[in-house]
């Protein structure tokens, strides 16, 4: 088996990132990565300089094809193998990252009668300019009692499928008219790869209201907007459980990517769920964080229960057999990147720039000098908005406590723990659901600040493991496309082969938990005041800004 | 007349100046500055290097002697005249700047045994480490039913005499056994330039307890602490009102200043009310508004009123035969420059650096090109906690809004949008209390932002009229070095001769105005919020902060 292959792409927001992995042990043997020539589109249309809204964010599927064409093909040379041995490729993408298609899966923006047309590109997960239509979905489905409503704790996020597919039809009717499709970048990719057109359940329960085996009804619809009444038939395509086989690769897709002809590609799946297999985290009660711009949620579950503000419960969501859990934060790393981008001196810079680190590890190292509790401050990690537990992107980040002394580092570090108490509350509301939370399981970019990583612990009062690959996605790829590709069984299997995992790397500090009891107290009750409208202020001025913006 | 000169010299935080005003027409002929060497000391002592605790903020008052050797002489020395025709001298100072001495004016940080003792030092007016002493001084006037307190808006301040004396007593009841004198330093400045003690009836009133004749009565202060029942013995000396000749100027003054023994020095006065006659705004409804670092707002009234959270009502506090009223915010000039030192990228600062000019009118323009409402934020102007309407500083400054989009330009509007709010809430203490408020007349430092003046107009909903002079507290002195001299019958009679404004700079624009009510709204519901103990969050991260520090 030694010399067979799999290779895993992972598409995150702003680049695509190829890994060649070894079928028998996971071995990573070489990666490479593009990043998108559009990035975000979330200022102007490049086509036309047609400036955007407030919380549009849009990409152009080009990038994505290109990852194809470069990331792939690079990776395998960097690996030194063999391409012929290569027996399985497999994908995962940000979601809900969704796109207005033909019937034959050419995006309308690629079509010369769309280019100039905000709404025929990719909606990114980020996209969070539907709240509108999010909060009638919502509204209409607790007054009609829709039994899927709680599936998703109460609340269907502004950033899936319905929302974002109801703003295209009220915004840009032609172009919904126009779109035979309605298809996650997800599934897209995988259209490209194997010219076949499939689903998987992962992104059709978690971002497409699939639960026991059927959409939203017609009626539902209807009710909603009567042009919406038929919206299903854009999205209802056979269906795949994760690790299966969607097809063989193309000639041109072959093409693309160097790799031989025929060879299995995977059905699609998602950057966060295809990275618990990559950490050995399948068991009940362990959840992953896969913590970067923002942070994914994801565990797996013995049964069925309703967990409030939880991004959604999926049979088989995760792992086939199992109930995937999730729930999600929608700024971390992209709020302790602002900060720095916005908010950081000239001393700090050029300090960091003398010491050869990036400012993230010099501002990192100031904060880990700090007690807990000695800047005075507490801050509401909602500058993206709150995806668990509020399910509210109109939400706003809040800090309490500036003196004329405060300095950069203790607002950096009140930011770091503002994420952490808003994993706590996540943590909190699973365990108060009755879904026990056993250990914590890192992933992503943010693992590599250990400070940041003791300070989950901490706040958490839980052990924390992280994964042992810098590229956790990638490597959950590859794992589904060793199973599509008939290597092992099922996904399981090949995770046990194939993932790994440093078990309880950070213990919390009985004395500093303590202390963060303390505050996170005063996280809570700002929460609540700012979150469940005590004072709907942080909504009042978003609806201010945006009629200001107008 | 016209060969006739005065020296007016205002004591600020981080300096003193010197100003030389002809004394028929107010006319500035030449001015100097003394930067202190010592600065505020709040970090450590510098005789021991000993660490100071947050929130102290001490001077050495020989900086305040060095003003007098050094400012005087080149201000004289800048007009061009003959030292031999000035008639007169006054001063005005930073209140409550306060400190401990011996029968004969020594101040004890001077005395060898004491110079390494933190509280043998004048405690500056943002001295903010007594709150506790102010909250029992308030709790026991309020439960006693002491008829004085209300003439302070229901609140003593912790910048004020009696919280700082009480603190020095508890803290260093040694320092405080030997401190003869408790005294305001613009009553020890004049002790120091005449030879003579006096008191003047403005810091007595507003920051000593004086009303109706009385000082807090024995029997009181011995319920605070039974130490503390003789401590009006330390500040009750003779009283003179504003204006009047406390001497003549000692030889020894005569040499440090060069100018003529024996010319008339006025009694001691504080910076924001000598400003009021600067700028011929003595009428009632005039509320002048002194801002720099921090804002004083002073009015005289006709009647006695109790206007909730002002800092106190005096009879005669600001020109004799009215009613004075003070108000206060404890930080506005401070919190832009904290941001600007703490929040301002390097790109900012290189920008402005390119354009000429400070970061201040760089972020001043770009904020002026958005629309009211346009950044989303509304932010709570306590950074330096809230000397008026809530009398408390150890609150802190709060922002709300923020977004991974928000940029610096938009947090520095929002500040400057706090403070004007905030001026706002204490103009309409006043309109409920019935003491009306025609018109804001501004001075001080931050009148050369004009887009700040204009939106305090905007948000105030009145108009602003400004003193035509950049030296305003300067001017005010030496309005009241000529009465002293005996130039003029009265102060209002030399304003009239010797101040300068410019009437109604800036109005009001409706459609601006009306925008800025809504967010002045919602920054109304933060600061009750956040204010009055419906979430005393920023008390309790102050006290975790405190006890993280010790």
């Amino acid at each position: 088996m030694s010399d067979r292959y799999v290779v895993g792409v992972d598409y995150g927001t702003l680049s695509g990132r190829a890994l060649v992995v070894r079928v028998d042990d996971g071995t990573e043997v070489g990666t490479a990565v593009h990043e998108y020539k559009h990035a975000v589109i979330d200022r102007a249309l490049p086509t036309t300089g047609e400036a955007l809204p407030p919380d549009w964010a849009l990409q152009d599927p080009e990038d994505y094809i290109d990852v194809l064409r470069t990331a792939v093909p690079a990776a395998v040379a960097a690996a030194g193998i063999d391409a012929a041995d290569v027996i399985g490729i497999a994908t995962d993408f940000t979601a809900c990252t969704v796109l207005p298609a033909t019937s034959d899966g050419t995006p309308l923006c690629w079509l010369p009668e769309y280019e100039g047309r905000p709404h025929a590109y990719p909606k990114l997960w980020k996209h969070h300019a539907a709240q509108g239509q999010a909060d009638r979905i919502n509204a209409l489905a607790h007054e009609r009692g829709e039994p899927w409503i709680n599936r998703y704790g109460g609340k269907i996020s502004s950033e899936w499928q319905f929302a974002k597919g109801l703003q295209l039809l009220e915004e840009d009717p032609e172009v919904y008219g126009r779109a035979e499709r309605w298809i996650e970048a997800a599934d897209w990719i995988i259209w490209q790869l194997s010219g076949t057109e499939t689903r998987n359940v992962c992104t059709a329960g978690y971002k497409g209201i699939r639960q026991d085996g059927q959409y939203p009804s017609r009626e539902y619809l209807a009710a909603l907007n009567p042009g919406f009444a038929d919206f299903v038939e854009k999205i209802d395509f056979p269906l795949l459980p994760l690790g299966a086989r969607a097809g063989g690769l193309t000639a041109q897709a072959a093409e693309w990517t160097g790799l031989p002809e025929g060879i299995a590609v995977a059905v699609g799946n998602v950057d966060a769920h295809v990275t618990a297999p990559a950490a050995q985290a399948i068991e009940p009660g362990q959840m992953v964080m896969i913590m970067g711009t923002s942070t994914c949620h994801v565990m797996n579950g013995t049964t069925l229960a309703e967990v409030p503000g939880m991004c959604g419960v999926v049979e088989g969501g995760i792992v086939e057999g199992s109930w995937g859990y999730e729930a999600g934060q929608s700024g971390v790393g992209d709020i302790f990147a602002w900060f720095v981008d916005s908010s950081l001196p000239a001393e700090y810079r050029d300090e960091a720039a003398r010491r050869g680190v990036s400012p993230h590890v010099y501002l990192s190292e100031l904060a880990a000098a700090q007690r807990v509790g000695q800047h005075g401050l507490v801050a509401l990690d909602w500058h993206n908005g709150n995806r668990s537990v509020l399910v509210d992107h109109e939400l706003s980040g809040v800090i309490v406590g500036l003196t004329i002394a405060t300095k950069p580092e203790e607002v950096y570090r009140a930011l770091l723990e503002a994420t952490a108490f808003g994993t706590r509350t996540i943590v909190d509301a699973f365990e108060g659901s009755g879904v026990p939370v056993r250990e914590l399981v890192a992933a992503g970019g943010l693992l590599k600040n250990r400070f940041l990583m003791q300070m989950y612990s901490d706040v958490t009062g839980r052990p924390i493991s992280v994964i042992d690959s810098e590229q956790g996605p990638a490597l959950g790829s590859a794992i589904h496309a060793a199973v599509a590709a008939g290597a092992y069984p099922d996904v399981p299997a090949a995770a046990a082969a194939m993932g790994r995992v440093q078990r309880r790397v950070y213990e919390p500090d009985d004395e500093r938990a303590k202390a963060y009891d303390a505050l996170y107290e005063e996280y809570r009750q700002l929460h609540d005041y700012f979150g469940r409208g005590t004072n709907d202020v942080l909504h009042r001025l978003r609806k201010i800004r945006n009629e200001a913006h107008a």
